[in-house]
């Protein structure tokens, strides 16, 4: 059963990353405003319908939010249960650390996402929206662990610190020459133990 | 000269708060997609030339960002130099609620706002990219005090929790039944010192 699941995510995964490489690498070739959702659905060899499937838009497909992490992962992290908030919080990046590093982000095509996120008002309201919902998620991951409610203070809090951190870490990560950005998010934990005096 | 620089400064706030409300209002009363630029500007008694020097877009004025405090506090802030990042964070909020309890927003206009984000993607993406400018001042005001760079992971982390806390505390601001926006924020400090350890 779980390898199942396993098959299926790592197919959801590859089909998601092929679109949205081919909308970057598109976008870089003819200029973000001339590609279509036709055009990158051909590329890629899927239908429109599956290209909507993984993206309400062109704009959004030229985004890369990190997926949240595997559900059996996720679950451990649950039943962990409640404990100091800065524990919670230092657990959850790495979570999220460990599924960047099985599942490294290119570094060319997040420097392509921020690029036409400076260029394009409507790629920059894409890729906030989508730090929005993935911010979302991580509060309702935190609130499953210590029982409180997604919209609360301090699962939001929480959200908030890790999305910031591995925001940080991915800008930092395109802006350097290193192909690996582990480094770049370990570099941001120090940072934020410092914030936390840890 | 402080005393010329306050008076011009309540006027900026006090035209900007005016095209703002007409903008908010209006859109209650005639659906947001029929409103246009010019009839705000001519409800709220300026020219539109008025209204694009204070809004980029009618998406924009229906927003309700927190203007950054007073030239003359944030240089206070500033002058206080480098200090645990911890204490940089939570004088940071204390300046900005300051400045909210001398300008608490109305929570009628706030409650429009993210009713309004909800329904818009376009004045979601207007608000997320009204919390990013916001975020980046934030950011280059720490930097400020401590002799980092506004892009420097510290400075970007404070100015992100700092951010998270604000906008927690004015979203349960408009679901409360208090006009005093203030003892919210001071409860997501207190939830704030929780995670800090303090």
């Amino acid at each position: 059963m779980a390898k199942t699941e396993g098959l299926r995510e790592r197919r959801r995964r590859q089909t998601h990353r092929e679109i949205h490489e081919t909308a970057l690498r598109l976008a870089g070739e003819r200029g973000f405003a001339k590609v279509t959702v036709e055009e990158i659905s051909a590329e890629a060899g899927v239908s429109t319908r599956t290209f909507f499937n993984y993206f309400p838009s062109k704009e959004a497909a030229v985004i890369a939010m990190p997926p949240m992490p595997p559900d059996e992962d996720v679950a451990v992290f649950a039943a962990a249960g409640p404990a100091a908030p800065s524990d919670v919080l230092l657990d959850l990046i790495d979570l999220l650390l460990r599924d960047m590093a099985r599942h490294p982000p290119r570094r060319d095509a997040l420097h392509g996402m921020f690029a036409l996120s400076q260029d394009h008002p409507a790629v920059l309201a894409a890729m906030l929206a989508g730090f929005e919902t993935f911010q979302r998620q991580l509060a309702a991951t935190v609130a499953a662990r210590t029982g409180e409610q997604p919209q609360d203070e301090m699962p939001r809090l929480i959200a908030s610190l890790t999305m910031a951190a591995i925001r940080t870490s991915l800008e930092n990560f395109t802006s350097g020459n290193d192909d690996n950005p582990v480094p770049y998010v370990e570099r941001a934990v120090t940072t934020l133990r410092a914030l936390l005096g840890r």
